[in-house]
């Protein structure tokens, strides 16, 4: 993993491709060195779907190694929703791959030349890259049907379906889980419309012949993993809650603390929680013979995913997640697990992010163009998305677009980015992440749910201001590190809470890589991550004022605690400008 | 002209109005009352179509007196365009109506309760704000229909289409002009739908009884109002160029010179720019009987505008405008009077800026929904906006929402708006107003033309870098006090060629306010304005790296000369950050 392969699409007589010494990156990983490449190479002021910009894919440090839940790929790129940076992460068995196949980075450059589709194939006997029309408008699932023995049960494909072969600002890059599926997407910020417009469709990882990464001192390495599959292993949420619930466990919960957005952030308890919640899914899955516990990628021990199968028993989608449930479902008072399910795969068939299309359909539901609770609707919708409508351009545009179009003023959003399954009136601490992370609104930033709601790392009060800067701060930090390791953010709950495992995943990197690294140096790191993105963005023109909610949230109080969003405007500075 | 009316349309039991006294805002009046309003009441991060935003509706200062030419209106507001501040004008009789009426201003302000739709009648008598729902999505020229015997010959109708009302960010204030009709718009930045989301569809001004405001020193103004004229006579751009042709005087001339934005940027110059020029439409005027030399309104000595009938000799539109015909015409490859002209009327009847309307269908032909130089396609699309289709409201929300919901990268937008007829690159100075106007790119915030191109006012080489900024600047802060005063942008040509001519406009606002300015007050007036639309963007959010063209402006050169925008970022800041 010492190199990178930059394919620069503007090449005469088609795209070229060479591989170049990590150089100046070295060292640096996943979401560090997606990041360090953009603020180094982009200009910040560049368009999003021009020449300058660049998508960069980067496994993370420890991705390809034996250390489990290690399967993350970052994807970077100026993004056409925020118009700021973005690293966006997925799971599946892409990033795996990609790390044996030795590259710590594949970087799409250059200036499109006509409208050709390409697909690129990587196997240890090398890059190849080749013109295929054929692949035009094609579906992430019909990409799959074409190419799963091709890039086979060891392999992984990374693709973009319509939506961001059509540059729409809501499109993912999907990559293929352990069954070869495309249910894994880096899902924020439009970044399937940046490989669209490098016009590269899909890229084949064919992983024959690789084998793990080697520690530079593998007893360390051996003995730091056991201790860190052991402090998942003994963590109730690692180890019990989202093994048996997946992250939809949460469901229930906000509704009950009153935080969970219900019709476009009108109230904060969803009547029907329970008939979307994990435990209904569980239950659903089990009388059809559907799948729980099972991982996105190879050697995960949290294995929060699953399958959901359709009322024939047939394959439906991936176990549906909690912020997807949320964003289909409660945001447009959609009680009908079916129909979210429905939902859930047509987004990743498609190529869109399900958080950001929710959000749009019930910014739809609240113009008055289908009523809350059309499930059906909601299906036809998405379907005007991928299939490129007018109607399908205005919801793909994202959740700001869809509000501007319609003339609606209640636009969750914060630098363009919809607002996730938390309301941040009610747990505040997300609120201060939601407005200070340079990605915009992402619930993955700073999870303050955990210290909020969950009471891990802490305990502090959701519907206080107080603390909660802070608390978002360190989250933030914590997060940028996490999310350049390539490990799944969910090893968090048991880093915060356990010393010991926070330890082993200190040791594994210095095991690892032959490094003698600190807990302080690990979250300076982190911070040096968020010092990129933020001069990313300040170049790109954002300041301070980006960094707010919209106003509603300070208008509108929110039932049933009759709360605002009251973190007065020094303290989200004190996040992003100190 | 010494109070200010204001309209709390969230007042229980239905909009309430009161009459305030100037107070702080003495000695103000246009976009200098406008933009103070914006700025000392409105939080600049409130939502455009929010509760808390206001739209001001103010004469000049020499608005309503019988000095020539100053029946400007000027609409301000945060605009749901750029996000910025926003003073949009228009000419038209409203002005003099409302400022011999005794208003200095109309504040709509408040929270819309439920959507009813209300009018407003103003007259010597007082006012009536009424609830009228069979209002509801009428057309400007429907809503002309239906109370021109209301207002009548000496009053006005001030209104929102069907685009105001459903809040796109493309949408005008409509003023009727000395024949009544809806002709008049204050286009930019979607002031429409700040109207749209206060509830009022239309105020009706009934001038009986009124007569012109009275100066405090009647024979100095008498003298200067004589110098005026005489100096608007002798100069001639506006004593023969208006007049004759209208602004469209100026398609063949910009084509000449090849600063002619030619299917959406693509060249600078026109093959087919005369069959659509001025003299073709004088020509074409005449043979069907139509009227050329007429003022929007009373007073008016320049007199640019005039009627346009169809092939049958029935009035079709006003003298269709300079900047109308390149948006419809050469920026869409149009080459069609008649579809041109049509285009305008629908415009104007539904309540859209053809600058923002043209330059979208622009982007909509780049993306292949429809051929360039299809006018009859660009007429289904003005219907589709006017009508709030789902194709319509992504090509009502602006050029810019249009670009991004097709995925087109070369979007000409400065701050969100479109830019108009002078290619950035072939008339540099132009190029330095469009990025660094507090406005958003707009034409008539620092016409550089005149310079650049007229070799009015100065002589600066269009097509190099030197000496713009310095002509922008100067520029801005002149038009920000022609603005204040009512007066017709138009008469800075002979401003500033004819020293006496500015002398004139000093001594008319000397003789009519009892004042003692010089010429350095008068610029001094202009800077001050400027410096508060600033602070207001700044507090808004905008910084440096909002003061610039899209990138595609630097990276293709324009043909015939081959040049790209190449003014240096530190002489832009020269402009709006000293």
């Amino acid at each position: 993993m010492d190199k990178i392969l930059r394919i620069d699409v503007g090449a005469e007589g088609g795209p070229a491709f060479r591989e170049d010494p990590l150089g100046s990156y070295a060292g640096l990983g996943g979401r560090a060195l997606t990041s360090a490449i953009i603020h180094a190479e982009v200009p910040a002021d560049c368009h999003p779907l021009g020449p300058e910009n660049k998508l960069v894919l980067a496994p993370g440090l420890l991705t390809g190694t034996a250390a489990a839940s290690s399967g993350r790929l970052s994807v970077g790129c100026k993004s056409p929703l925020t118009g700021g940076i973005k690293e966006a992460n997925a799971g599946g068995a892409g990033a795996q791959v990609l790390a044996r196949l030795g590259y710590a980075a594949i970087v799409l450059e250059g200036e499109r030349q006509g409208d050709d589709l390409y697909k690129v194939m990587i196997s240890t006997e090398g890059v190849r890259v080749e013109k295929d029309n054929e692949l035009k408008l094609l579906t992430n699932y019909q990409l799959m049907d074409r190419f799963s023995t091709v890039y086979g049960k060891k392999g992984a494909m990374i693709s973009i379906g319509t939506a961001g072969e059509m540059g729409l600002a809501n499109s993912t890059v999907a990559v293929t889980d352990m069954e070869g599926r495309p249910t894994r997407h880096a899902g924020r910020g439009g970044v399937g419309a940046v490989m669209g417009s490098k016009g590269i469709k899909v890229i084949l990882l064919d992983g024959t012949g690789t084998r793990n990464r080697e520690p530079k001192d593998p007893e360390a390495f051996k003995d730091a993993s056991k201790r860190f599959v052991e402090g998942l292993r003994s963590h109730p949420i690692t180890g019990q809650g989202l093994p048996t619930y997946g992250t939809n466990s949460l469901t229930n919960l906000l509704s009950e603390v009153g935080g969970y957005p219900t019709r476009n952030f009108r109230q904060g308890r969803y009547e029907d929680a329970d008939k979307i919640s994990g435990e209904s899914q569980v239950e659903l899955t089990a009388q059809r013979g559907g799948k729980g516990r099972r991982g996105c990628h190879r050697g995960c021990v949290i294995q929060c995913s699953g399958t959901y199968l359709d009322k024939n028993g047939q394959y439906l989608t991936k176990r549906v997640q909690y912020e997807t449930v949320w964003a289909h479902g409660g945001n447009c008072g959609i009680s009908d697990l079916d129909a979210i399910a429905q939902l859930d795969h047509l987004d990743d068939d498609y190529g869109l992010d399900t958080i950001e299309m929710g959000v749009a359909i019930g910014l739809a539901m609240e113009a008055g163009l289908l009523p809350f609770g059309d499930g059906k609707g909601a299906v036809e919708l998405v379907h005007e998305v991928g299939k490129g409508t007018r109607l399908g351009r205005i919801l793909g545009s994202g959740a700001a677009s869809t509000a501007k179009a319609l003339g609606i003023e209640r636009a969750p959003v914060v630098k363009g980015q919809a607002i996730p399954a938390y309301d941040p009136r009610a747990v505040k601490g997300m609120g201060v992440t939601y407005a200070t992370s340079p990605q915009g609104a992402d619930h993955t930033a700073g999870y303050a749910v955990a210290a909020n709601i969950l009471k891990v790392g802490g305990d502090v009060d959701p519907l206080s201001a107080a603390g909660q800067a802070e608390l978002s701060r360190d989250l933030q930090a914590l997060t940028a590190t996490v999310d350049s390791t390539g490990m799944c953010l969910f090893i968090v709950f048991a880093v915060l809470d356990q010393p010991e495992t926070l330890q082993a995943l200190v040791d594994l990197l210095n095991s690892f890589h032959g490094l003698t690294l600190t807990g302080d140096d690990v979250a300076a790191l982190g911070k040096s991550v968020l010092e990129d993105e933020r001069d990313f963005n300040r170049r790109a023109g954002f300041t301070a004022e980006d960094d707010r909610l919209p106003s509603f949230f300070r208008m509108e109080k929110l039932a049933p605690h009759d709360v605002d969003f009251d973190v007065p405007e020094e303290e989200l500075d004190k996040v992003s400008r100190e």
